[in-house]
């Protein structure tokens, strides 16, 4: 057994049985060895920026998580933009990079690079594997550390001689470690901190959004009066019909400092406290009055849906807010608007769907249009490094190969990693995706405002301009073949997502907005 | 003035007059300083890797920097792997990376990044500014820094508020240094090693392709008896008509061998030591052998063409050998054959023309059939981080507007950068692209066998296929606003080819092998 196959054998063992991959010389024999050992499934990028961002919504939506299989510096850089959404998002990644056999670095070849240094930024955990029969025990140690409780990018870099080498067996991955349960001192002091004067509010994040987390919530804030938000880009919320629904903190820091700029008591359960996303001159970067009292019931890592259900009791809170009706929007009609496609989207939404949404300033009805819908997990863009949807998406659906996957993503994002739509095409993936063809960085034109450049001239409006000339999604779909259609009216958009969420295997919806 | 007007002044003072950017959020306020001062032409880039190789064309072809302008971490992650090749091949490049504003790091939002951890692995310079007034003295220092002899990435990183804050007025930016002149004695060892005995190589680099350097080098071959070889990858070779030619070492490990491996000593002009592109297990790395002198005439940072003057002076070699006749190959007919397919290019490369090459195994018969073309440039990838091709191809087309240019790569690497294309509609850039479209990474199949992995089952070879399902290349290129044609046959490859370089503006042909 080579170290290349006894790190195929742990992964297994510790349940990574799927592998995004773009690899190159220096990864030949792990991808050998996969040949040679049944159950690990491979799914090629022809991007790294693809293989990093599966990885991130498949591991989103089984809680454990893939591997990659990465080229050295320059393709782990490839694929850094993701993993830092990936981390943002504690999302747990095997990340494995390949590198120059140990004795071939101090030849400086054209690709020899900082490999190290290259992963350090965006990954919790870093290590190099010393020789074959220590490839094993760093795979074992590299899942521990990515599934942790604060879970996120484990690299694990292997010179090409420690795969190739001969290595003893593999080795046992422990099973995963539970969440901290929070101590009960803590639990005390949001209970506390919830009986205070003045407006409170219960910050929800990351696990508080998952399974009985938002009913806890909801008993909290009927018995205390506080008022329940959701932080502003979260990993995945379940919503819709049947679940309790709640609010996202506005990403504008004006509507932000609406909300919460009369707060005494923010108690946080799996958030950190409010900030602005980018600072802007003259505005607060912390979106809290100076005078409010801060408690932390729980952190993103620990146990917040059993702090949640503690807190609740120790009150007596046992009133249950009524869940949601399933009463999807009527489908509307005519020209594209906000609210008119966020409506179309509420309407369509499939029974338990996966929505992945980077649709940025095209989706800013989306959440309430779909409050009532089919019920669905929702997954975004939490690190808001952009070209993150569409292999999101990829790895929901080979994640789950039984729901359908919609993909809502805005053009200037989806052009980062448009590679993802051959991946899809090759893997049958169930994938919806509507492409916002606003055809410029909207968002920019905002930010160009809010940072102190209220009009600008000829020269930044075309850097923020992506329709000279108009991107074709639908060309570019069919091109590395996924099949697609435009949409011009709200009926032409009913239509064509009806068409792709019906049908099996991947469809793309332009919509000229 | 601001931090960032008075950065754009400082850049212009030093003759950086081409911005290739990304811009988000905290690049805005340059976004808007580049509307207020005349004189640099910005080119969008939908991709970061785009850009950064764009800026490496560009440098290539002109001897000084472009701008680049990236944002946060994640934007400069994206550039990294093109800003890898552009160092290997010592291009000068002034890469500029927003950040948050400084007081908003402590608050860790979402896009907080290691920016200088990013940029570090892949630039020789790396500062970020302190305050406003810092900013003008350290782009000064940046372009210094990107053009010195030691050659390469500068890596300017400017928190938002350095940007928008007031500023000291712009900074005189030196001229150009010039490369170090090699001392007499380094030239007297020199011409000392080419008269010993057996077999010697004088083995070219960097500038001693260019200029008069192969004029020297060829003198000393003739009066000593070397032979000339240049080094495997180069930035820029001036070849064809009227030029003296000179071959490459083989990228085979074998073959180069075969070469070098009775070689008693080596000259270096402007090259390194010859090493092995990857180690493959039982073979050396270093591709001399052990008995064999080696002697430096001059390293890439220092004048080569004047070391290897003074050389051919002092051995009195004063025998110029012909240069190469204008003897195109003759347009061959019938199925594509790599032979074939060089010969077409061969025939029809136009004079004055850029072609930049990233065909990778499609390419192995372009060298030999492109000797007696039209005089021409040849640029390489150097640091083999693929994606290079058509993001270089667009810079140097920016470069040089009156010059064709023949950007000619594999279809696997195409995929990476492929966004390139739309920037080459926007720009209106001279550039006929020939996808060879062979439909896997084929590289990568010899390579197993190379490692030692000869009969790779159906698992590998999937990941090494990229043609299920095929790549419509017409499409994507047409999607981006790029004309294009398909090519089955050599005729067509020849009528395909010829329109494309016929008509102005980018096209491209999808090579069909």
């Amino acid at each position: 057994m080579n170290g290349a196959e006894s790190l195929v054998h742990t992964l297994l063992d510790g349940g990574v049985d799927v592998c995004f991959t773009n690899p190159g010389t220096s990864e030949m024999h792990f991808v050998s060895a996969l040949d040679r050992i049944d159950g690990m499934r491979c799914v090629l990028g022809l991007f790294e920026g693809v293989v990093t961002g599966a990885a991130d919504g498949y591991a989103r939506m089984t809680g454990k998580p893939a591997a990659t299989l990465l080229h050295l510096g320059p393709g782990l850089a490839n694929g850094n933009a993701n993993l830092h959404n990936a981390g943002r998002a504690r999302t747990p990644v095997v990340n494995i990079v390949g590198d120059h056999t140990s004795y071939h670095r101090q030849h400086d070849a054209p690709l020899t690079s900082d490999v190290e240094g290259t992963a350090r930024p965006f990954s919790k955990w870093v290590r190099t594997s010393r020789d074959a029969n220590a490839v094993s025990r760093d795979g074992a140690d590299a899942i521990v550390a990515a599934r942790s409780p604060t879970a996120g990018v484990a690299t694990l870099i292997l010179p090409a001689d420690t795969a190739w080498g001969e290595a003893v067996g593999p080795t046992e991955v422990p099973p995963p470690p539970a969440r901290a349960i929070v101590d009960d001192k803590v639990i005390t002091l949001a209970a506390e901190a919830l009986r205070g004067p003045g407006p409170k509010l219960l910050f929800l994040g990351n696990a508080a959004l998952l399974g009985d987390g938002l009913k806890y919530a909801a008993r909290i804030a009927e018995a205390t009066g506080a008022h329940l938000l959701a932080e502003t880009f979260n990993p995945r919320f379940e919503r819709g019909a049947g679940r309790l629904a709640v609010e996202r903190l506005q990403y504008s820091i004006s509507h932000a400092l609406d909300t919460l700029g009369e707060l005494s008591t923010i108690v946080l359960a799996g958030a950190k406290v409010p900030v602005a996303f980018f600072a802007h001159p003259g505005k607060p970067s912390v979106l809290l009055p100076q005078s409010c009292e801060v408690a932390t019931l729980a952190t993103p890592d620990e146990d917040i849906v059993q702090a949640l259900a503690a807190l609740a009791d120790l009150i007596g809170a046992r009133t249950d807010r009524k869940v949601e009706a399933l009463e999807p929007p009527a489908l509307p009609h005519g020209a594209i608007t906000l609210p008119g496609l966020a409506a179309v989207i509420g309407a369509l939404i499939p029974d338990q769907g996966i929505v992945v949404d980077e649709s940025v300033t095209s989706g800013r009805g989306l959440f309430p249009a779909t409050r009532n819908s089919r019920p669905h997990d929702w997954l975004q863009n939490v690190g808001g490094s952009i070209g993150f949807g569409m292999p999101a998406a990829t790895g929901a659906a080979i994640a789950c190969p039984d729901r359908k996957v919609l993909c809502l993503e805005a053009d200037g994002c989806g052009m980062f990693t448009l590679q993802s739509l051959w991946s899809q095409a090759r893997e049958g993936l169930d994938i919806t995706t509507v492409i916002f063809a606003n055809r410029e960085y909207a968002i920019l034109k905002q930010e160009l405002a809010n940072v102190g450049v209220p009009s600008p001239g000829p020269k930044a409006l075309d850097l923020l301009n992506i329709g000279r000339p108009d991107l074709d999604w639908v060309g570019l779909a069919r091109s590395m073949g996924v099949e697609a259609g435009r949409a011009t009216t709200l009926e032409e958009l009913a239509d064509q997502l009806g068409r792709g969420l019906a049908t099996p295997g991947p469809y793309l919806v332009e919509l000229v907005m």
